[in-house]
C-alpha cells in the first residue's frame, strides 16, 4: 500500500485558475508546521512553527522554516492564520516576522500567547494581531478563511475552511474530537458536515496519531485518574508535571485540589506565564485563595499541597529536573512526595525522562508515570470521521513524519479517496489544485534554518560536522616556532588539547607529540619544502596519522607555525 | 512503598562467617552486569558485561566496570561464572582479562561466543574457558556453583545456585519462563523448587521488566506472527531485522522460509558470526540449500527471498541502516520490499529506529514494526513465580535502573519477604549476609570506566565536559604576536575557528575579533600587567565575554600569545 502516494510523480503543467499548496515544513518531520496557499495574486500562510533540533544538530537551539518563497513573493502575502498556540505552530513568528510583516489572524487565547512571545522578543508593537471568533470568516483578497472550532490539547484550536472561487480547502490544524471537553465545546462537526455536503476540494489533516487505531481518549478521563491519585496519596505532597500549555489539564488538577482541600503551587516560568494569560482571559477558573506562592509552601504540611510544574519531558533546565537533581532552590524531594508525569515522552526524550524518574526514586519519592495522559491528536477513527464528514476530492496528509503521512494516506484511501488524488508532500513541494486536476508543478526552497544563540542560519552542515568531530574526539593544537631563514624549530612545539585525554595521563603524551611535531618539521625542511603553509599542512596530516595509529582516535588537529 | 529499601541504612559490623555480595555494576543502570561474591578467602564473580554510553558521553565507545576491588584482592579471585552471552554480561571480558586472569565457567554456546570475542582481541589463548552443563556443579574453594537451566532471548542461559557452608544464594541472570521454548527445555523450575524447599539464603533476580504485569510471551508466539507476515506478503521480498544473538528468532524465520519456499540471506557481520557458531554447535538447524550468499540474490525473484539482518535498533553502521540510507553495496530497497523490525527499540534508540522507518517509507517499502517481538525478561508474574519457588530469606533485585529495582523490591515485599531483608544496592555497595543477619558494611570503588578507541579510562568527566562545550558552540583560537620588550602586538592577531560559524559570514567577524584581541592586549599592557600568562588569561576572558554578548554563544576560547 504505502507506495502509491509518492514522489517520482509526473510534473503537470501550470494552470492559472488553480490554488497552489506549498508546505514549507511540517511534512516528513515533527514540528515546524507552516503551509502557504497561493491563488492568483494572493498568498496566505497557515501556521508558523518551529522544530526542535535532532541529536546530531549539536549546539542548535531550534530550527525555523526557510521563508525565501514568501520573501520573493512578499507583495502577494496577505496574512498568517494560526490554528493554535503550540510552539510547533507559532514558535517561528518572532524570527519570520522580522522580515515578513503582515497581519496575523487567530483565536483569543492563541493571540494572547503569541503576544507574550512577541513581548519576549521586543516585537509586540511590530505585528498586527487580529482576534477572530469561531464561525467568523476573514476576507483577504482572493481568500475567505472561516474559523471552525476544533479540539486539541490546548484551548481555542481552530480548523480553517479556506474558501476560494474554485472551491473550499480545509486545513484541520492539530486536532482530536473530544465529546466531553473540559473547557468549551465539542469540535464543530455539524459545520464540517455542512461544508462537506456543499463540496470540499481538498483536505489537509493531522497525521500525528495515524498509526493508532480507535479514538483518542477525552481529556476529561484524566480527571478521573487524578481523582484516584489524590485518594491514594492522601498523606503525600503531590507534584504533577505536565505541558505548560495544557490549560485544561491544569484546570482538572486545580479542581481536584479544591475538592480535596489542598493548596496549589504553580512552578516553572512558562507554566506561570500561560496560567496568568489563561486566567485573565477566562480559559481557566481558579477558586479564590487556592493558589499560593512557592515561598508560602513551608506554612502547609505536605499532604495539603499540590505543585503543578513544567519538565514532564525531562527538559534539563525545567523545574522538575532541578527538583530531581537537587538544584531547585525551593523544593526538596523526599519520601513524602508523589511525583506524577502527566504526559508521554516525545520520541527522543525517553532517556531524559527515565533519568529523572531514577533520581526521584533514589530520593525515595513515589513516581506515577502511566495512564495520566491522553493525546491531543486524532487517532485512526477520528481521521476517518473527518473524511466521512468532509468527503474531500483531494487529500493531503500533514503534521507527521513520513511513516505517519503514509499511514494517513492509506486511511484516506480506505475512506474512498482515489489513490491518484492523495498527495504525500515533501517540504517545498508545490501542489497545484484546479477544479479538475491536481499534481506537482515543482518545488521551492524549504530547508530548515538552524538557530544558535542570536545567530540565524550561520551554522550549516560544515559547522555541524566540525562540532561532531570535536565532540567525539576533542582537539589537538600544535604551536611551533621556527627561525626566519630555514624554518627550523627554534624551541619545542607547544601542544594544547581540549576534550582529548584525561590530565594525569597527558604529560608524557604531550611531550611525545611535541617531539613528533618538531621532528616532522625538521624532516620536511630537509626534504621537500619549507613553505609555512605547506609545513602546517604536513604537520596537521602527520600528527593526525600518528595519533590515529597510537590511540585509534581522530581529534580535530590544528597546526600553527610561526616564524620567530 | 518505594522507600523502605534504600541507602542511608545503618552500617553493620563485619562478621567472619558471612558472604559479601558486591555488585560492581548492573544495579541502577542498564548493562554492565558484574557481581562479586566473597566468602572467607575466596571470591567468585558472576558475569562481566559492558554498558553502552549515555548521550552525554561524547565520543565514548563503551563503558566497562572498575575492577579495582578484584585487582586488590587478586589472590582470592577464583573464577568468573557467566550466565549467558549477551554483551551486557560478557562484553568487558576482553578488557578485564588483560589484568585479571582466572578460569571462566559457562555453558557451551556462551563459551563459544566468548571465544569469538577473545579472538577479535587476540586473547583466545590467554583465557581458560570451561564448558559446564546444566545440572553440573563447579567447586572452587569455598563455593560450589550449580548451573540451573533458564530461558532467555539467547539459548543456554544459566541461573547459578551458589552453595556455601552458610547457605545457598541464587543468581538468576537474565531470565524469563518460556513453557514452549523454540530450542531446548523450559527453565528448571523443579530444581528451583527443590532448592527453595531446602532453604535459600538470598536471591538476586532480574528486574528489567518488573514494571510490566503478567507473563512475558513465549518466543514461539513470534513464529505465528511471522507465519501471517509470510502469507500477507507473498509478492514481496522480506527483510527481517533482529538481534544477532537471538538464535531462536532466526530459527523461526528460517523455518517459515523453508515452509514458504524462500531462500535465506544472512546479512551483517555479527549475525553471520553467531549463525556460524550456533550452526556448528547445533543450536540452530538449517535445512540444506536454503541459505544463499548475498551475491546469489540476483538469481531469485524478490518473493523468493528473505534477508535476515542486523540493525533492528537503528545502529548507524549496521546493515539495515545502510540499506535504508542507500549506502549498502548489495541491497537496494524499493516497493517490492517488506521490512520487519523484529525487536523493540531500547530506550534511547527510538529516534534512530524511526529515522530508518521514515527512510524506508520514502523508498516505498512496507514497514512492519509492531507485534513481532517478545521480551526475554521476566515480567511481574514470572518474578513472583521465582519467589514462590525459592522463598529466599533475603532479596537483592539486580539488572535494572533504580525504578526497576524498586518495583522489584515491592514485588518481593508482596511475596512475603520482610522489608528489612530486601536490599536495593548501588554499584560498589558491600552487602554482608550471615546466617542471621544482613546489612551494608561499606563500599568499594565501582565507577564505570570509559573506553574511547584504544584508550581505557583516560577520558574523564573533565574531558567530557570539554567535548560537550566544543560540541555545542565550537572553538575560537586567537594567536597573537607581541614584541619582546613591551609585549605590544607586532602584527594582527590570527583568529582560527572550528564548528563556530558558517564561512561566508565569517570573514568580517574574524577581522572584528582579531581587532578586539589586539586592542585588549594594548589596553592591558598600558594598564595592569604585561606578563604573558596574564595576557593570555585576559584575552581568553575578554574574547569570550565579547562573543557571548555579541552572539549569545559560548565557544571554547584559547588564547596563544607568542613573543616575536
Amino acid at each position: 500500500m504505502a507506495n502509491e502516494f509518492f514522489a517520482g510523480m509526473p510534473v503537470i503543467k501550470e494552470e492559472k485558475e488553480s490554488v497552489k499548496i506549498i508546505p514549507l515544513g511540517g511534512v516528513g518531520q515533527i514540528g515546524m508546521n507552516i503551509t502557504a496557499f497561493e491563488y492568483k495574486d494572493s498568498i496566505i500562510v497557515v501556521d508558523c512553527g518551529l522544530a526542535f533540533p535532532d541529536d546530531e544538530m549539536l549546539g542548535i537551539d531550534l530550527v525555523i522554516p526557510d521563508v525565501t518563497f514568501l520573501k520573493d513573493n512578499i507583495e502577494k502575502v496577505k496574512g498568517f492564520f494560526i490554528t493554535h498556540a503550540h510552539e510547533d505552530h507559532i514558535g517561528s513568528i518572532p524570527y519570520v516576522f522580522r522580515e515578513i510583516n503582515v497581519p496575523i489572524y487567530s483565536t483569543k487565547l492563541t493571540c494572547a500567547i503569541i503576544e507574550n512571545k512577541l513581548k519576549e522578543h521586543d516585537l509586540q508593537y511590530a505585528v498586527e494581531l487580529n482576534v477572530i471568533e469561531f464561525g467568523q470568516t476573514v476576507s483577504v483578497d482572493e481568500f475567505e478563511v472561516e474559523f471552525v472550532k476544533m479540539n486539541h490539547s490546548i484551548s481555542d484550536a481552530a480548523c480553517f475552511a479556506i474558501h476560494t472561487s474554485i472551491g473550499t480547502i480545509i486545513h484541520t490544524g492539530d486536532f482530536k474530537v473530544d465529546y466531553t471537553p473540559v473547557f468549551g465545546d465539542v469540535a464543530d462537526l455539524q459545520r464540517l458536515g455542512e461544508l462537506g455536503k456543499k463540496g470540499v476540494l481538498a483536505l489537509l489533516a493531522d497525521s500525528t496519531n495515524a498509526e493508532r487505531p480507535g479514538f483518542a481518549m477525552s481529556e476529561r478521563t484524566v480527571g478521573r485518574t487524578f481523582e484516584n491519585i489524590f485518594i491514594e496519596n492522601v498523606n503525600k505532597r503531590l507534584i504533577i508535571a505536565t505541558f505548560a500549555s495544557n490549560v485544561d489539564r491544569v484546570q482538572q488538577i486545580i479542581d481536584k485540589a479544591a475538592k480535596f482541600g489542598r493548596k496549589v503551587v504553580i512552578e516553572g516560568r512558562s507554566m506561570i506565564t500561560i496560567m496568568n494569560t489563561a486566567t485573565e482571559l477566562g480559559y481557566i477558573s481558579v477558586p479564590e485563595n487556592i493558589i499560593i506562592d512557592i515561598d508560602q509552601m513551608k506554612n502547609y504540611p505536605p499532604e495539603k499541597l499540590v505543585l503543578i510544574t513544567t519538565g514532564s519531558q525531562g527538559e534539563s533546565m525545567a523545574a522538575l529536573s532541578r527538583m530531581a537533581g537537587d538544584t531547585h532552590k525551593k523544593v526538596k524531594i523526599d519520601e513524602n512526595d508523589t511525583v506524577v508525569f502527566s504526559s508521554s515522552p516525545i520520541p527522543g526524550n525517553e532517556k531524559n525522562v527515565f533519568k529523572i524518574i531514577n533520581e526521584l526514586s533514589l530520593k525515595k519519592a513515589k513516581v506515577i508515570f502511566q495512564d495520566t495522559h491522553v493525546s491531543g491528536h486524532a487517532c485512526q477513527d477520528e481521521i476517518k470521521l473527518i473524511y466521512a464528514l468532509t468527503k474531500p476530492k483531494y487529500a493531503i496528509p500533514v503534521h507527521g513524519e513520513y511513516k505517519h503521512l503514509i499511514k494517513h494516506a492509506e486511511i484516506a484511501s480506505d475512506m474512498g479517496i482515489s489513490k491518484e488524488n492523495i498527495f504525500v508532500l515533501k517540504p517545498g513541494n508545490v501542489l497545484q489544485i484546479s477544479k479538475n486536476n491536481a499534481g506537482f508543478i515543482g518545488s521551492v526552497s524549504a530547508q530548515g534554518i538552524l538557530v544558535d544563540g542570536l545567530g540565524i542560519g550561520d551554522v550549516g552542515n560544515c559547522v555541524l560536522r566540525e562540532r561532531q568531530q570535536l565532540s567525539e574526539n576533542g582537539l589537538v593544537i600544535s604551536v611551533s616556532y621556527v627561525d626566519r631563514e630555514e624554518h627550523r624549530p627554534v624551541m619545542n612545539s607547544q601542544i594544547i588539547t581540549k576534550g582529548f585525554v584525561y590530565e594525569p595521563d597527558e604529560k608524557d603524551l604531550l611531550e611525545e607529540l611535541s617531539g613528533f611535531v618538531d621532528m616532522t618539521i625538521e624532516d620536511e625542511v630537509n626534504g621537500s619544502s619549507d613553505d609555512i603553509n605547506h609545513l602546517q599542512a604536513v604537520v596537521k596530516k602527520e600528527l593526525l596519522t600518528y595519533i590515529r595509529k597510537k590511540m585509534k582516535r581522530s581529534p580535530v588537529v590544528i597546526s600553527i607555525i610561526q616564524e620567530g
